[in-house]
């Protein structure tokens, strides 16, 4: 996927205001020209940050135009103060830009707990706003890393009736959670013209099915947020619904994009190596079938034994069942990658060096198909090892 | 806790039946020299191994007279075909040991898939029943081992209505699952004379407070196992309900022993170094306080802080955020060890240091008071170290 990194009607910035310790970009700030379309998910997590709070609020009429973001300080666990720090930022950046305060929106990642610098904020801030630009995307995308390896970012171009539009993102995210510092941060931004509702309505189905899906350790944050701009800069016929002329050609291009920043972020987990994508099929329903890939995907001893390589089916099968309302041992295969390893219950005999080899890839799929229903599920996870212990288990000073 | 291994009215032996391929011991038994009343608990995983489907029917009258557990093999997964071998199992030992076959129960442990080695066990069983002694609980300790590093044995002894009662006890179990090899597994035998009814009551309420309050990586196995088992031969005036003279001292002896078998257990958790306990007061209810005190207990990203001894508060807040149904901030309290460190919702200054020092201990406790209601709750558990890891990720062949 080549990055084609303007989309038209944004301008995009990130810079380093002094938040971090070490100096590294911490500030990011995207602007649309006008009042674009906008919607939103956040976390539900129970502690949710003040900036949730607020964009979260802001967003209800689905209309927005500017987002600043701040990495190194969550905001998060400051009460009634981290609320107005949150709209002191917001105000900032309203100020700098001449935009409605109600317009902008605030993200926040890093460590939970402390208020954040607000001095800092307010001088970095008009800066930035002096310092954006329509290629301004990869130093946005660089401004809101934490313990990411590595920069997120995703873009697609498509014909959304008879006018080239652009879908383009970044993200950020190391563990699907680490509270020390992280958070999973998504801002995707396109200059197609779409209808508020739909927009919404489309944004919500997508991040079920993207970056609702992986996992790294299981937790969710207080910060967790992906956001949705469209400037309508494109000029294509308004998409009202799904049945409007390219509305299908977009939701592809909204869901491509946001599915490659999800990945991107379980291919940065905290210590990951591999990146394995966990198929449930035939299950009672729908629901059975998430938990059950959801736990498989979650359990540490399936985690560990997908780091060693080890096609350890007992350990698959326990998560099963911690999982499932019901089971029949019998009717349960299970593919590692092509390779059949359990049929109906029975692993087959001499497929363990085949399914070993599989292993050694870096993305592979793990598929069981219960024979109970139809239901049906789908989960990224990454392995556990010796990385994320390091990363996680270091006294902070 | 001095051991007293002999209790009135049982006789215990382990050896090495050649299940193990590094010639471990690896078959245990235990009988009664009569009847005795007998409660047990099982795993609630919906894949559960034929050993737990035949215990669990063959104790629905609460009367049972000997167990026979192997290691090295969890006879899990395994069908019908598991199921008969589980039945012939209990069957060889009735032969040795004279008894009807509805009186023996049978326990497994070990890697989940393959067969019972049948030929070797029942080769095994009346060689073990000849070896049987009254102070053969450590030998019965040792052969039910898998990944514990060491064997886990509890005992006491009490006045029960003027007669001394002793409650002794042997358990495994490294992960709480660790569903290649290991799976937990407690037995609880004792001489008081008590209703069976009672007996099960008590027991079912003593499980829930002491081993179903430990978590090593939060899995639960399909072997999951905990008896107990009372000869009667005591001679104390039978115990008929809680009113009933001395049932207070047997019911508190009883806990205590399930207790210290439980803390053995997670202690020797896979890779740990520490335990710590987790205490959730000021809860919603009781179920929340659960919730909470098990997210906390279970989180990968505490467990790390807990290896690493960071007092990492975000981490613990994220945790009670994620499982709680309602919180409130700003009256989150709480102590590490006896270390006030976040007092409603604020970092108490200059605490860091005494609270790092406190997570050098081997033992302390996590306090969280919530300042919602009066739910409390009350989990074990250790830190996720490289162990963990070092022990799981190994390829099998």
């Amino acid at each position: 996927m080549s990055v084609e990194v303007r989309v038209p009607g944004f301008r995009f910035g990130g810079l380093a205001a002094g938040i971090k310790q070490d100096g590294a970009p911490d500030l990011a700030l995207a602007v649309a020209d006008t009042p674009a379309s906008a919607a939103g998910t956040f976390t539900r997590n129970a502690l949710r940050a003040p900036p949730v709070e607020l964009s979260e609020r802001r967003l209800r009429g689905n209309v927005a135009q500017a987002v600043l973001i701040n990495s190194g300080c969550a905001n998060a666990g400051t009460g009634v103060e981290g609320l107005r720090d949150a709209e002191a930022m917001a105000q900032g950046a309203a100020s700098a830009l001449k935009v409605p305060p109600s317009r902008v929106l605030v993200c926040s990642t890093g460590v939970i707990g402390p208020r954040l610098p607000m001095k800092k904020i307010r001088a970095g801030v008009p800066k930035l706003a002096r310092a954006l630009s329509v290629e301004g995307l990869p130093d946005f995308a660089e401004a809101i890393r934490t313990t990411d390896t590595r920069p997120k970012l995703a873009s697609l171009q498509g014909e959304v009736a008879g006018e080239r539009v652009t879908v383009a993102g970044a993200a950020k995210g190391a563990g699907m959670i680490a509270p020390q510092m992280a958070t999973m941060l998504a801002f995707v931004f396109t200059d197609a013209l779409v209808e508020r509702a739909l927009l919404a309505r489309l944004w919500k189905q997508i991040v079920a099915r993207t970056f609702n899906i992986i996992t790294v350790d299981g937790d969710t944050s207080t910060n967790d947020t992906a956001l949705v701009l469209a400037s309508g800069a494109a000029r294509n016929p308004i998409l009202h619904n799904r049945a409007s002329q390219g509305a299908a050609v977009f939701e592809s291009l909204l869901h491509d994009v946001a599915r490659d920043l999800a990945e991107q972020i379980v291919g940065d987990g905290e210590g990951a190596t591999k990146v394995v994508e966990v198929l449930v099929e035939g299950a009672l329903n729908e629901a059975d079938a998430m938990r059950i890939a959801r736990r498989i995907a979650e359990s540490p001893l399936v985690k560990t034994a997908i780091h060693g390589g080890d096609p350890n089916w007992g350990r698959i099968a326990a998560a099963i069942g911690n999982a499932a309302r019901r089971v029949r041992p019998q009717s349960i295969s299970l593919w590692i990658g092509d390779v059949a390893f359990v049929e109906k219950g029975q692993e087959v005999p001499g497929a363990e060096r085949a399914a070993h080899r599989v292993m050694q890839q870096d993305r592979y799929a793990l598929r069981v198909a219960l024979g109970l229903g139809s239901g049906k599920a789908r989960m990224l996870t990454c392995d556990l090892g010796p990385g994320y212990i390091e990363i996680n288990a270091h006294y902070r000073t």
